[in-house]
């Protein structure tokens, strides 16, 4: 595995070892005093079950963003949520969970049922006797911000060679869409709005639109976005600057068929519509009470963005309104595959997504970047990259 | 109606004539200036398809208490969800919406179906051609603090002869805890934990001995309501002054049947357990996050309680754990039916939820004695009492 060895040979590959000596190190862009900072760390040696993998691309989340912009709530909420293994904050963090990477070597306990060379991808997850470790946010299981990875052998699945390694590199955050769209649950009569058309959101109408639940109403302040969600699928995207996107979602949302619409009582105002599934996808304070402040009654809220501070809701909007929240998280390793094959069939056009591509000394750049909307959606890190 | 005739002649009602004059003025406990007084107000004059019904008795509910205390939030909270008819705190206001009351006479275009003497109960809201009007939060359609009221007589429910007036009284709050639980869902597998015994609570409890959700954990930091829950049904109560209601519902809610738990990883901490479904029935701000933190991973919240207050939630929390909120309100008029049917048939031990009785002059010491959870449950307002 000539090719896969640094250039430097900071790590010790040796094509005729079956092990390879781990004693060297590797770049990573590292979150170091809160700070994203480029450094030699050590390559991480893969347990009992576990392979070595060569990262070849890995998209930057907004997980990683809020984990840099807000490193001590985000381990707070991850103390208070009863992990096991939080950030250590005293030490090198190296993010990165959505990755398409190629194994390189092989621990003790392996089936080596895929080959040196296969381009794989895998849930984030590492399989321990002690519990699970999260890929992506520490230095001891390093994410793909680096050129090494470990990961679990079992967790595996080989990428089809028609994918291009960058696409399949999203099949971690569209599988968020579809565990999404999974756990609202949908009827044939709900009808869908999408809040917010970032990564998450995106990812969302995507699903809904494999899930045949249109038509699809999205809104987004920035018009790159609104573009984007017009493209992964969205019937009709709203700018709430000009235009209340329950206006809009009211009157794409009336019965087509008439027959099926429910008789309502003479003094509810509007023409009765679809039952309302809203997807929040922004993640920040304040947009969760809106959307109760506005939802109609029974409105099931889906809560997909990520929001890591505090957030003020009047429960009063809730409960005269009947509404329901859903939070969601992640994906079954089930919803992971699906994704990864959807990807592959050509069901998911993630082409408009990837907007950029750095490597390891442009990924705080790229950080820096992601905040602004207009400018990127997705942007792929190669830390082989030169 | 000679009987029905308040003392004084105040109300002109007249046994000889089927239209009476309303002349008269009733006795009421009105919220005047954000204050409980007794005063003389109109007799209300029932429009097409309302009767003039008698107060015989009416409980006192939680939601009074805190219309009263933040009289200016419950408004805003009105106007936010939408409500057309919000209180009007410029002029009187009477409360009381959980009553029995005795058919006095009938406005126009009624069929008189039940006889002026007959007991009945009813749904609070009236049915308008312009739109709803919630009885009991206005002095136009007067609730139960006062001699008498207007109902929509197609709303009526007859009353059996065996319930006792103050058993029907506990129609309405009890509906309350049949609704909530229907709202859940509950599948045979989900184990209930109901956080809160005060008369919420304890018509959740009620509701959940119905449906055979055994077993019921209860918690409550007041013995009194402790003791109110287990004679409502509840298996366990705990006190989370000295235990924790979620270390003492694992421990119940451990799966019976070995051969039906599933299989969980092994990092998984502590035995599988059956699906929690928590019902909040306390309603202050602070609960819901707490509730968040301790909840297990797919927890479904059940939101009873009313707070009218804003809360502060950590949505982290509540994705991490991939939770669900159901919030809930009220009833529908099947509901309210069956409740009245199963009190009859003795189904719900309503006795030990009344431990007081007033007269209109007792109303606003009453608002004051049921903020002490230990001295009292439901506190029944007998206009006519002397």
């Amino acid at each position: 595995m000539g090719g896969s060895a640094p250039a430097g040979g900071r790590v010790g590959l040796d094509e005729t070892c079956p092990r390879v000596h781990h004693e060297g190190a590797m770049r990573a862009a590292v979150m170091r005093d809160r700070k994203l900072v480029v450094a030699d760390i050590p390559v991480p040696d893969p347990g009992p079950g576990e392979v070595l993998v060569k990262t070849l691309a890995c998209g930057i989340c907004g997980s990683d963003l809020h984990a840099l912009k807000h490193a001590d709530r985000f381990v707070e909420n991850q103390r208070r949520a009863g992990a096991r293994f939080p950030m250590d904050l005293g030490r090198d963090i190296v993010m990165g969970h959505e990755f398409c990477a190629e194994i390189v070597d092989f621990g003790p306990e392996t089936t080596r049922r895929l080959p040196r060379g296969a381009r794989v991808c895998s849930v984030p997850g590492l399989m321990r006797a002690d519990g699970p470790r999260t890929v992506g946010y520490s230095a001891e299981t390093p994410g793909g911000y680096a050129e090494f990875m470990r990961l679990t052998e079992s967790r595996l699945l080989p990428v089809p060679d028609a994918i291009a390694t960058e696409r399949a590199a999203l099949t971690e955050p569209m599988a968020v869409g579809l565990h999404a769209v999974n756990m609202a649950r949908l009827t044939r009569d709900d009808a869908p709005l999408v809040i917010g058309c970032g990564p998450v959101g995106l990812a969302v109408i995507a699903a809904l639109r494999l899930a045949e639940a249109r038509p699809i109403v999205a809104a987004d302040f920035s018009p790159r976005r609104r573009a984007l969600a017009a493209e992964l699928g969205a019937d009709l995207v709203v700018d709430p600057a000009a235009d209340s996107p329950w206006t809009r979602w009211g009157e794409v949302a009336a019965w087509r068929d008439p027959a099926r619409a429910p008789v309502l009582p003479p003094w509810v105002p509007g023409p009765a519509r679809r039952p309302a599934v809203v997807f929040e996808c922004v993640g920040v304070p304040g947009v969760l009470d809106q959307l109760m402040g506005h939802a109609p009654r029974g409105t099931r809220i889906v809560v997909v963005g990520v929001c890591m501070e505090p957030d003020t809701i009047h429960p009063m909007l809730g409960i005269s309104k009947e509404l329901a929240f859903q939070f969601v998280l992640g994906y079954t390793p089930d919803e992971f595959e699906a994704t990864l094959g959807h990807i592959a069939a050509g069901r998911i056009p993630t082409a408009p997504l990837i907007t950029g591509h750095v490597g390891l000394d442009g990924v705080a750049g790229a950080f820096v970047e992601l905040a602004s909307p207009e400018r990127h959606a997705k942007i792929i890190v190669e830390p082989w990259r030169t």
